[in-house]
């Protein structure tokens, strides 16, 4: 509990609205997307108008050692933005600025502006935000570079890092940083831009990014196959990643074509047992000769059925229909989401893995999948009314990250590590990983106040 | 200095002809290729075999507070190799397997391998590992990953750490760390592995580099235009790049060009004011439209002359007379390397700066650059033999990272801080990003025996 003449203390600090005590408003920052049923509930929140604003509400964080979970929209996965008890939440909701910066090509732009505002301004300019996680739509830049967003593109263009070239940073004793600028090059000093991205809350609380736009992507054909099995699919998916890199690559199971078809109907092949879609937009005879080796790639891995068409509007309906997937398994009922990933010639591997465990724990799990990256989400649906379905779910759950791990892979490829997943963590890096991780973390935030229980558990 | 019994119990660790100490021996790992005067006599130098050997050292480093310099190829040029007095240098030279994964597209690699022998090993699988320094032929991987280098095709493909998927570390007290993998997408726990990339030797010591490669690079258009100033070149960038992005932009003033030619005559132009040297390597008609948009660009900006060729052999001999600048201008004198980057649209304001620091001290100033990311190469000509000369030249050098730093840019772009350019690192970063280095240097090096007075000036 924080001490009321504390919380008074904050109050009096921060200008009118800014602080928001009242349950009934601070209830819906208690959870991101993930609704992890362990979240807390926040004391306050903090709606910051600016960087000065976000220093005051940290530094007196640091003198009441209370705890700070920073939060963008809220649409993380991984239980990132979950709340603690006796602690705050500091949205970035207010900070949403974006200026395109078009002869340096960059964006300068504040935390809470969503993806798809950066990638509509960049566009005005005739310029390109490449990264597009799924829900591009409702997720912030904050949040984008907290967990180092991947998405749909990345496969040819890269994850956030990639395209951060400057951070503003409040750090834990409420100190603000400027890292990096809009040079495209700076080697000078220690790479801490590209350590705060991915640092998910954990060191400091992003409060403007620099980054870098590129000339608009052309044109893209798309291929659309069906396959028998999941595992065929994949196979097509390693042979076409070990001579060429597709502009998209995803992989959807037929529970989740099932799931979209319910959900909205897009006319796709219910019965397939996996559909691929994947996209070239290299200009000229590269295309077709790219769009070719995707199809002799299906081809050669039993594809049903291959669809081709330079048709932007009806290759976009199918993408369109990939990135529904999430919401239409959330109709279905409640979801623990994974993220794992592995080395790209051990997908089949790892897709045989989960249906596997799917069969043993008795469970739904749909996988659709950054395929192109090795990269799944595999998406375990349960009834929260149902005590035994629950558990079962949360088994298989562990089981899938000790599968990817036991693959060489990754506990989570884009979403980040979160609440959720912080326990597992220590499996994936092992004990010198982790004593190196808990010393950065010791050294930028020695009281612990920073988004507390995220990457390293607190339990 | 370290006392005898000490030595003799590092040599009794270590197998054969590991250590050596031979004063004659270990004078040539004194310096890198900054020929810093001010570098130490290492007391010993360990060759190491293989990572275990590099764990001995630093363990016995550790135990005795014996500062240990890394060392790739000794190619650097911001002093970053210097020897200390007092310590070791611990060399990486015999530890240069390469191993090419196909399926996974990755190397493997250890730290002394040279980057054109991961280039050569990726081509043979029909792969390429972009990262091109002009040093290539001559430099280690470790020294890459170790000064996070860019090169010539990194205005369209990025610079080192943009190709580290993971890397092996070993730390200041000898733990060996495995981070990252051959996992493409991979966010679980902090961005470590990005961390390491870039930070000198002062963090860890790389023992294994876990590489990204594309597929092979696409046959490449050359446009060479002439323009009477540095100036006008600089222009023509910042027209293109406010659309496009080259494959490769290289500029050389006057007095680079004329070096070249003293050294081996290429048939340039001596006459021009500069040299500009473009290339696109997009498929099809889109190569041509970038073609036009480069030379419509150099038109606009003042070109005298505009040579395009799609013979890869003719394009290729500029670039290599480009790559020849370094060797060349080694040959008229002492040199103070510069490195000194600002955002695109400011390059020609730092091109005039440096023009009028030229003047105004008296001192040759030839410039090359990676023009096309606002990063610059003023090489400051002295006579070593000539006190005046030196001195002219030294404060030539700290005006020139003075005017990058006034126009929002960075001492260095890709060479590293080293130790050579330590002391002007706080001019750039400021106290509170100073602050922060020392204390994540402080966290993982104690007692700051890994490279000491690289980053941070330990004067």
């Amino acid at each position: 509990m924080i001490p009321m003449d504390a919380l008074e203390e904050l109050r009096a600090a921060l200008p009118g609205d800014v602080v928001v005590t009242d349950p009934a408003a601070t209830e819906k920052y208690r959870h991101d997307w993930s609704r992890d049923p362990s979240a807390g509930t926040p004391e306050a929140v903090v709606r910051a108008e600016d960087a000065a604003q976000v220093q005051i509400a940290v530094r007196w964080a640091a003198a009441h050692r209370v705890p700070v979970v920073p939060r963008g929209a809220g649409s993380g996965l991984s239980g990132g933005a979950s709340a603690v008890d006796g602690g705050i939440v500091l949205s970035l909701e207010r900070m949403a600025e974006i200026e395109i910066d078009t002869s340096c090509q960059v964006a300068v732009v504040q935390p809470g502006a969503f993806n798809k505002d950066v990638k509509a301004a960049a566009a005005e300019a005739g310029l390109w935000y490449p990264p597009d996680p799924s829900s591009y739509e409702i997720c912030s830049i904050g949040g984008n570079v907290a967990t180092n967003a991947g998405g749909l593109c990345c496969v040819k263009y890269g994850v956030t890092t990639d395209y951060v070239l400057g951070l503003d940073v409040v750090l834990a004793d409420g100190t603000l940083v400027t890292l990096g600028g809009k040079r495209i090059k700076d080697v000078a000093g220690l790479s801490l831009v590209k350590l705060f991205v991915g640092s998910e809350g954990t060191l400091g609380i992003v409060t403007r990014a620099i980054l870098r736009l590129v000339p608009a992507q052309a044109a893209r054909s798309t291929l659309v196959a069906t396959f028998p099995t999941v595992h065929a699919a994949a196979e097509a998916v390693v042979t076409m990643r070990s001579t060429m890199r597709p502009c998209l690559c995803e992989l959807m199971d037929r529970d989740s074509v099932n799931a979209v078809e319910d959900h909205r109907p897009m006319g796709l092949d219910r019965d397939a047992g996996a559909l691929l879609i994947v996209q070239s937009d290299a200009p000229g005879e590269v295309r077709s000769a790219e769009l070719a080796t995707m199809q002799a790639a299906c081809e050669a891995a039993g594809a049903v059925e291959c669809f081709a068409t330079d048709d932007a509007a009806e290759g976009e309906q199918f993408v369109q229909a990939r990135r529904m997937s999430f919401p239409a398994l959330e109709a279905r009922g409640s979801l623990l989401l994974e993220d794992v990933g592995v080395p790209i010639p051990l997908l089949p591997d790892l897709l045989d893995a989960i249906g596997r465990i799917a069969t043993s724990y008795d469970v739904e799990i749909p996988v659709v999948a950054h395929a192109g990256d090795g990269n799944t989400h595999p998406n375990i649906v349960y009834d929260p009314a149902d005590a035994d379905s629950e558990r079962r779910a949360r088994a298989a759950f562990g089981e899938v990250m000790a599968a990817a791990i036991a693959l060489g892979g990754t506990i989570t490829g884009e979403h980040g590590v979160g609440k959720a997943k912080a326990i597992a963590l220590p499996d994936q890096l092992g004990p010198d990983v982790m004593a190196l991780t808990l010393t950065i973390k010791r050294a930028l935030d020695p009281d612990g106040i920073l988004n507390p229980g995220a990457i390293l558990d607190g339990r």
